[in-house]
């Protein structure tokens, strides 16, 4: 096959396009990490971190990717047979869970439907049944990743607050962090899950742990095994900017880049209202094909993904091919118990009115292409919308 | 004001994009000049640039913008006072012009409109009229980056050799070359002057000229003043794979891979039937919107850009900024006597659908947001050709 020209449009929910300032940031020297330079770089970067995550509170940096900080914040602060809850949102809260059971925790999976967050009612019955306390943590997947769908995170601390329960309420905010809003201190977050290749714009390989002073209590006394990804000496070296073990240097050169952008050049609050309005006219696009979201919720409705199911008897994934190979763009699969029946398209990250356009009229022409039925005007849909709300 | 995220659209007609692959080749150290590596590097790019300009002759690489490639033609092959046939095809035919008036060159500039590209019959006529041969260059813009109208250099050619005029035949593809089909050997063309920044997908920095035989000999008895622009030394030392004076190292780089993704990996007819494929999609939108395209005459339309008119009364610039300001895309303006009553739409260069449908989608909204009168479904009429022409 000829080469296919131009720009790629990476249009999963994640990795998303990486910015060539941030690539440029990355290619420089490896430094010294030991060395007074880096430790400038560290401390300018926690302090923006804390900023993203909205939190005072200590903030933990990886060299590893989002999986590994899943697996963090249990080894922190929890011990084997412990009792967790967690909900089945979608795919990622479904792996989340595995990791739970293999690391010997007893997980109370609330099984779910794919197509609505995390009720916070549920949360609160739950709670308020387990009178011992046998419940150590709450775990909420913020935006499922897999299904476009988001829990309303402060309406569940409310309703654990409502149920008076101790348990910890650990959050992941992987595919939300820099593209939804998302408040750690104000919703009463013990710990928040994120990861570097979503909202923050960077390839993956960094993932973080916000720490709440409750969490960092529990630490002290949880057993599970944990050494790389120990809390404790991770805050003790980083409060004079360094680091217990080797740290990924580049990506952090790339990380002070994107929090650059993101807080000082953009705007946290611009941020969040672009995520919106693309989420917003990718819906309107959807309608007009006439196709069904897979969120059933408006409530819930994701800013960073949208999630689209195809007519029964089509195969979402035949479609992706079609695009990838006519149309040089690349779309989410449907992972497991909805695969071949979902397609996704991310609208998060560092991307623009123009590239949705793109990307929705690569869709409208994919569905012709596939022979999938539907109504066109999905992207005047979207460029109405867009041109009527600058 | 805030940054503006995601790429920037940058869709004048060069300097084009340049692909990341392109960026990356240059992102090496500088080598030395007269090494045996770099007589490698010279002789590959040399053969290949022969294949983009469809010739067996020489072809020479100045470490120079085109504007000099253009002053080159001249000096090696006319004498002051010597006449030469130029067209006002436009604007870049206009400075072309100047150019010659600067060298103290006799020329006859035969007035257009700037809608239309040269009239073989016209040259025809003047060649034949001009019984004592004093006439001693015809000289054509191909592709008039300023109006997006190409002149049909073949029919020229048979123009002037009915008319049995020795005149040297000139002929500027700089913003033609690579991206629209010419042919310097079966043409008959003396000079070809071509750039680095259009269809090559190169930064600005390099320019060549492709040398027939006769060219060649008349360079022997030119008497214009030529040093830096002198074909013969740089021939020779061409032959070797080195320059008589330094040449652009890095920006030879970057060629060589750009030649490597025209030549072998996407090939030069499948980037032809691109450019045109993308060209025609832009008409159907421009004529769906009821905008009026500056070139006339349909044999004349350009494939590597559309120079739009704006309706009487409303400002082309105006248009341009709000696209600028507010859909973080770059168009361009109309230059010198067309400033203000047209945009250009540049569609070469590394260039897909789904960039197209973007910037198609930019404009579209930014005549309704410049409040001028179009009508909506420019980017329909685009998409359906480009879904049902794959």
């Amino acid at each position: 096959m000829p080469r296919q020209a131009g720009r790629h449009f990476l249009q999963i929910p994640g990795p998303t396009n990486v910015p060539e300032r941030v690539l440029r940031a990355m290619d420089m020297p490896t430094m010294d990490h030991r060395g007074p330079e880096f430790a400038l770089l560290t401390l300018e970067i926690l302090k923006g971190l804390k900023q993203v995550f909205k939190t005072s509170a200590d903030v933990v940096i990886y060299p590893a990717s989002g999986t590994g900080a899943w697996e963090a914040a249990m080894v922190n602060t929890l011990s084997a047979g412990d009792k967790v809850l967690m909900f089945e949102t979608g795919h990622f809260a479904t792996l989340w869970q595995v990791i739970a059971n293999d690391l010997g925790l007893d997980v109370e999976f609330v099984e779910g439907d794919w197509r609505r967050g995390v009720d916070p009612a549920e949360v609160e019955a739950r709670l308020s049944a387990d009178e011992n306390h046998a419940i150590k943590a709450v775990m909420v997947v913020h935006n499922e990743t897999s299904t476009g769908v988001t829990s309303r995170i402060g309406e569940i601390r409310k309703a654990i607050d409502k149920s008076g329960h101790p348990a910890l309420f650990m959050v992941d905010v992987i595919s939300s962090l820099g593209s939804i809003d998302y408040r750690h201190d104000e919703w009463g977050v013990d710990v928040t899950v994120g990861g570097s290749q979503k909202g923050l714009m960077l390839p993956p390989g960094l993932s973080f742990n916000a720490i709440s002073t409750k969490a960092l209590e529990a630490s002290k006394t949880a057993t599970l095994p944990a050494s790389f990804w120990n809390w404790q000496p991770m805050i003790a070296a980083n409060k004079t900017g360094y680091f217990p073990y080797t740290p990924a240097t580049n990506l952090l050169y790339a990380l002070r880049e994107s929090l650059k952008m993101l807080l000082e050049e953009e705007g946290l609050g611009n941020v969040f209202a672009r995520h919106r309005r693309h989420g917003e006219a990718t819906r309107l696009a959807v309608r007009a094909w006439g196709l069904e979201i897979l969120c059933l919720d408006p409530e819930e409705y994701s800013a960073a993904l949208t999630a689209i199911m195809v007519p029964e008897g089509h195969d979402a994934d035949h479609l992706r091919k079609v695009i990838l190979e006519r149309y040089n763009m690349s779309l989410g699969t449907g992972l497991a118990k909805v695969q071949g029946r979902v397609f996704r398209i991310g609208h998060l990250g560092d991307f623009n009115d123009l590239m949705l356009a793109g990307t929705l009229s690569g869709v409208e022409m994919g569905l012709a292409a596939a022979k999938i039925p539907f109504n066109k005007g999905g992207i005047n849909a979207a460029l109405d919308y867009l041109t009527e709300n600058p």
